[in-house]
């Protein structure tokens, strides 16, 4: 993709801070001090507090640095230093490393189709290494763009295994982030655990929620006029994890169960996608069981 | 208002035509002709059914008749022989009768100072005849603008009493609907009885839901995305009823709480007041627990 | 794609009127008549006048009849008599037969990568028979789903000839419709007024606009907050035809003239795509310069 | 209002800051090390710039500083040299100060009764000191709630002195903000001078525009799809000053044009009230002919 390296090119110098650490005065101030003592302009930064007294704060910085290549060292050195004195958790991301991502599929393909519309337009901000599907029905679509597709069917009795030999796969395409494009299968806290607010799910609901089996048939029987659709890091509790991105769309009477579910498939492949983009360009910063998102 | 009065003159001729039942071939063909031939023309139809096979028919007709105010009784005489032939649930509404409405209030003032300001500007299709508040707050608003306002506190003791006392007020001015612009009160099945699909209710709701307790502090803690509102009617399972209409409104991580539930409240009225219009004007049918809008 | 082939299969006893003629008292009555009595059951329908006197009238209307297939002519004969009688322009649609469609593009691929997805999903409600591009650039998409690309580069000198060999192919292919996806050539009136309402335009705007050169520019720099999307029927009148459907995207002040135009296309598509829908679900009734949408 | 007075309580230690000036390596590190030092906690903090090289730098902080009473003038003292150093434009704004605002009314009553309901509720995060009518018609609606209105009709011969008895109200009341709430007079060159970024009006527009006269009827016999509202900042270039908001409503074909009348005036309260609280929260900075908006 020409466009990717385009881009790249142009973000060479450019570096991405997040900072997330406990509120104390003189935050900004030191960390936008070091920054500047190293020749590193600040483009774009957003801050928030949870609250001045006690509270929590998270910081992005897009910055632009001539021959960051050869300073990134010395720079990520300053602020092993500044970390350790304010309680600091943070990463620094440069503009020509982009994600790896790998996406992880099932049967249904609109959120898988979605996300290579836009990788072909060299639009997702991230680079897609490989799929891995618990089926088989989406190869076509992976090979045809020429992504590497890996077929690993599950049973209950092989599933530990076959997420022992999906790790080395990752491991193997050094993915950044894993996205769960429709993937029916759980994975395990095991798993999880290696991609802690790394792994992004899709999943539709309803206004007000339908718990339970049947959500569509039981929202279409009750005549809801909104679909929605929930991007959401993965954590232990099902579908319980940090939200990145909600949206909805309209329902009229006369659309039938079916097209109930094809509007929720529009509605979650546009969810995904801008909550895969966002991560992707180092916008969100999880905390505790929600995300700030600096969009 | 000489709004209202303008809109009245203008539709003096207008009819407009709601009907339910049983599908089976020749309904619309009945229907259409039967107006024909009492010299009505057709300006707008709606029609739906649930399913071709053993389905629900729908339909709502807006017509223009001159003369129509003699014409009346025996259009609708006409069609009481129709609905014995095809099981019709049917009614009549004329242009020149507009909605009367009563709302029922507790201390939260942006439902009704919504309704009131486009009642102020002739735009809500129907006419406030008065409020019940079970609070006093609310009071200044209503008499400002002329509308009398009744204070009926409740107490678990006064409850059966204060209903009785609402529904002869509700009977001492003809009321057609009432609106529960977040009354903090929960109606009895015997009231509710009196004025089945009569009676509209917004309420705010979360994607997924936060079911129990403080959904707003909930909400906030898992930092959704998005606060929306439901209007419905109102049946004897609490905020169960057929859902009228929804929509949401986006948050950002900088909002506080108190913003939340300053956000849940722009929608709320928002939501509330298109509901009131679709109601007003006729374009709502509920069925089972669902409703056809012809918006 | 099966799935197209089993919409196909449940639709066979699915058929679509559409109605357009100046209005009068009855032609509901007689429309609804002649269908009852060759045993259409009417599933749903939308009528809509521009105006009681001396207006036009509208209407579509979806029937459901066993044996369709046979009682085609005789149903569309009963309707050769009507049309004369009220002055009726009428098209039957039937469920089992569904739109031919050819794509036009030059350079850009969001507008077709959209139709090629929805396509495969089998939801596009119509059948992509071939692409024809004036530049090769998105050749690989196109074949790659087995669809045939035709590159014909235009010149000034070469125009008239190569519409000529389009009209050729869009004979061949027996194509009912033309969608412009982002194809950045004028067609001349000539091949135009070979299909009247069948050629579908995208094109992005801005409120409020900025006529002339550099829209996006322009918008830029006045710092706009919303991009805009429009899909239209082509005419003679370059980007003045009837309007199919419009939306919005949000813009912020952190975006660049490259974001906006990335969102741009997100919105183009989208748009594109309700526009295509609809009119393969012929849910469209053109009207002078404008639509009538039955969605 | 005492809502006004909780709200102003509260935030009697808050401070917003907003700059603008020329970018240059370290303005972010100096600000927040200089808020430091005067024990500034900064909350929430958002910057940006136009371009690394040769652009502008856009900050808005919002702190919390005990004792901010007393402290505030060695804060500003402090800021006075900063900003000759780096060519600053610069404000500081305290939370225990609310907007002043003006608002200028002609006949028409929507965006009016929409301020005057969120300041009833205390959500304006501001004071609406007076209004100012070229007509009387509105005169009720302010007086009901105890704001002064002054009517001062205009021809064009008294054009000139009534703007002279208009800047002597304002300045009486000490006004910051004007509010041109569907006021159809044109502001001259000389009045706006006084007011720089300080008076926001709403207009209507819509996707294409229609430029000159009857904008609506020429947007209804083409059939749009949508509406759109723009609030901005007056400048000599009527309507065309910085955008601060936009947004839109949707239309349907059986909308006549006085619905699309009613539809513009909702989707013009909306924009404007968002234009005004955004203002009223310092959240805007305008920069040539665009706006930054810290939302």
């Amino acid at each position: 993709m020409t466009l990717q390296h385009d881009i790249k090119e142009k973000r060479n110098n450019r570096g991405i801070l997040l900072i997330s650490c406990p509120d104390r005065p003189g935050i900004v101030s030191k960390v936008s001090t070091t920054l500047f003592n190293h020749d590193c302009n600040i483009i774009d930064s957003n801050q928030h507090s949870t609250d001045p007294e006690a509270g929590h704060f998270f910081l992005r910085i897009e910055f632009e640095c001539s021959d960051l290549e050869h300073k990134k060292s010395s720079i990520e050195k300053s602020f092993q230093l500044l970390s350790e004195i304010f309680d600091m958790k943070y990463s620094f991301n440069y503009g020509n490393e982009s994600q790896s991502l790998a996406i992880f599929v099932s049967k249904e393909n609109h959120c898988l189709l979605e996300l290579l519309l836009e990788w072909q337009r060299g639009d997702l901000l991230g680079d897609i290494k490989l799929v891995i599907g618990n089926h088989e029905d989406l190869k076509e679509y992976v090979e045809n763009v020429n992504i590497p597709f890996y077929y690993l069917p599950i049973t209950r009795e092989t599933k530990e295994e076959v997420e022992k030999k999906q790790l080395e796969l990752l491991k193997e395409y050094e993915i950044d982030t894993i996205v769960l494009a429709r993937y029916m299968q759980i994975l395990s806290p095991s798993f999880i655990e290696h991609y802690p607010c790394q792994i992004i799910n899709i999943h539709h609901s309803f206004l007000p929620a339908f718990v339970g089996a049947n959500p569509y048939k039981r929202a279409y029987e009750r005549g809801v006029k909104l679909i929605g659709a929930t991007a959401h890091y993965v954590t232990d509790d099902l579908d319980e994890g940090p939200i990145i991105e909600q949206d909805i769309e309209r329902v009229k009477h006369h659309h039938e169960l079916s097209d109930l579910k094809k509007i929720g498939s529009q509605v979650e492949r546009k969810v995904l996608l801008k909550a895969v983009k966002w991560h992707n360009s180092h916008r969100i910063i999880p905390f505790g069981n929600k995300t700030i998102v600096f969009d």
